[in-house]
């Protein structure tokens, strides 16, 4: 039976604000902006906007948006959980409203000044964990110990090297393809700012064996997208970037990156789930996709997802990126805005809006001929996955 | 056309833990027996699980669930925001995910030791409103003036005395039905507990116009339920409480009960928006509904809702309660496990397991012949509501 969802929506207008280490303005200000320039994009109005669906961690409520945008028809919301896991499923529970019935055109946003606020990477627990629902599941590792993503990261990625014998170098390739994507994209942080090799391996190792070039960009900024059927999107102003599957997926058990308890640590349980489920439903697999956007908030995720998604062979994605295959013209090129590392990171919602830009043919750096854009979400934590076709 | 969801789907196991002051475990804790409890109502496994619905107020992670319960096949999951507007909508979401190809059987879960752990009635806004998320909203009248949602009712429910000039005895007559209804149900925390008119006239005011009875009873517990699809549901161990119809709504502009800015304080535009919504997607009225749960945080919400749903004119719903019409053998028997004020708190979920039970017939305060069953959730802030059919 054909998946219900398949290409019954579509992503139909993209917005986001400028990305920086401050936005000088409030978090429901830049939410605002980016929702405004999502449905300028679409050529849709705040009375189209049925549902809501925004990430659980996000600071800016959704009646803030109800009240300072004017929306008076909303008729379906929902948020997703899991961090980094969430935006795909957002996209696919937007999507799901839809084809339920519940709505008929759904804004998704997210909106962090993640930088100049609230800041993920610092050791301040009760900073990034402010209630008990994040608390508990850091017991056993804080606020001593493991504190920040960075470290939490830096032993699952160790591991591949003990086991597969992978090196920096290998690993290099990841951020310095994105740096060479981000240098043709004017809205990434990085677009100016050149990076080689060298300045990689020669780059301070702050959680070893991760390096400065290993860690996203915390940044301020806001990410909208909007969701309709198929039948309007067929209307609007944009191509539109058909939703071909949407997926989530845990596993058991899982933790937030720290995963230490697991028969394998380098073996991607639930990205797996994930790119499973996304190639059953699609009756895709991983030869029919054309560009990823994989959430690299470090670069050794970004070799997790590679495997996960049957790009390369577990234990090779090292060799895949240093044989130049996750760059323009190899086999999958990854984070063609220049991701997390170089884009600047907005906690994994960037990435819906370069996949649509792929599907659309817009992307700065764009894959020819472009069929089917996959966007991922984080590994280590429950996951999401979305495909979009022409 | 038919509502793409219509029927598709049914609420297959409920679950609850006994109704307390304090339970006396963790708020985890309660949530796997909730769990544990609905599974085995339904005759189904933690294998069978595919989507986790929940509330985003909710202390309990979803991920804990997932390690605690041995939930494998997680594939969608969802938070539902919005306080005691959520639980329709968690149900709502649930069967959408089943609709739209995610799941096949989702769990839904609500835990909280609001008496014991964290009361939502206290002045303590930092317990409260531990986030930015919530904090925001509250910065124009608190933390000095209108803290509790009991003040924030009780603005309200005096505009409902001034324009139609509504008396306390009148609304008595909603606690006084509700409280005989819960001593018909060895469950309610109120079971053993009387009262009469002369109690509730002679109760101590605690917010003017509201005596302590008209406030909802802060209580430790946790619900859990199961939706799956109707083929599903079929084969399973109780008789299928069908998902008629299932909405959210929510109008602009909108606060959380301290809607004190619009043209009307008694027109309740979101519990109409909510109601409207349902009727359309189900083509039924209020005289097809044959037993309603309504969420009852304090005796004046319940007017509002009587109204918004059309089960009586603007401004004759305290005639229409003290009519007798609210009860067992009334036009529209209301809370019949004793709800908010009686049975317990549990933000609104409880309602949804007594408007299972109506549907199956297992009620200690049956309905005959109960054909549609309704369960609506909190007025003043985005609402959500659905009908079960047998």
């Amino acid at each position: 039976m054909t998946d219900p969802m398949r290409c019954k929506t579509a992503i139909v207008g993209i917005g986001e604000t400028e990305f920086s280490d401050n936005s000088g303005r409030s978090e429901q200000r830049i939410a605002m902006e980016a929702v405004i320039l999502a449905l300028e994009d679409a050529g849709l109005k705040a009375d189209d906007v049925e549902g809501i669906v925004s990430c659980d961690y996000d600071n800016v409520n959704q009646i803030e948006l109800i009240n300072s945008l004017g929306f008076r028809n909303v008729k379906a919301y929902a948020e997703v959980g899991h961090a980094g896991g969430a935006p795909p499923g957002a996209v696919a529970q937007a999507a799901a409203m839809i084809v339920s019935g519940m709505a008929k055109c759904v804004v998704g946003y997210r909106a962090m000044n993640e930088r100049s606020q609230f800041r993920y990477g610092t050791r301040n627990e009760q900073d990034m964990i402010p209630d008990p629902k994040w608390a508990k599941m850091f017991q056993h590792h804080a606020p001593y110990g493991l504190t920040v993503p960075a470290e939490w990261t830096a032993i699952m990625a160790r591991r591949r090297m003990i086991e597969f014998g992978e090196t920096r170098e290998q690993w290099g390739h990841i951020p310095v393809t994105f740096r060479k994507h981000a240098n043709q994209n004017p809205h990434a942080r990085f677009y100016k700012k050149t990076m080689t090799m060298e300045d990689y391996l020669a780059a301070p190792i702050l959680a070893d064996p991760l390096c400065r070039f290993d860690y996203c960009l915390e940044t301020d900024g806001a990410i909208a997208f909007i969701v309709t059927s198929a039948e309007l999107a067929k209307t609007l102003k944009q191509p539109p970037a058909y939703i071909y599957a949407a997926v989530q997926a845990a596993t058991f058990p899982i933790q937030y990156l720290t995963n230490y308890y697991r028969e394998s640590l380098t073996t991607y349980y639930e990205m797996e789930a994930s790119a499973n489920e996304i190639y059953k439903k699609s009756g895709l697999g991983p030869n029919d996709i054309d560009v990823a956007q994989v959430y690299d908030h470090f670069t050794p995720w970004v070799l997790a997802t590679l495997e996960a998604f049957g790009f390369c062979k577990k234990g090779e994605a090292g060799a895949f990126a240093a044989d130049g295959q996750i760059g323009l013209g190899g086999q999958i090129p990854l984070n063609t805005a220049g991701g997390h590392l170089s884009e600047g990171y907005i906690h994994g919602w960037s990435l819906i809006n370069e996949g649509v830009r792929q599907a659309r043919g817009t992307s700065t750096a764009q894959v020819k001929d472009c069929e089917f854009s996959l966007v991922t979400s984080a590994c280590g934590c429950p996951t999401s996955a979305f495909i979009l076709s022409r």
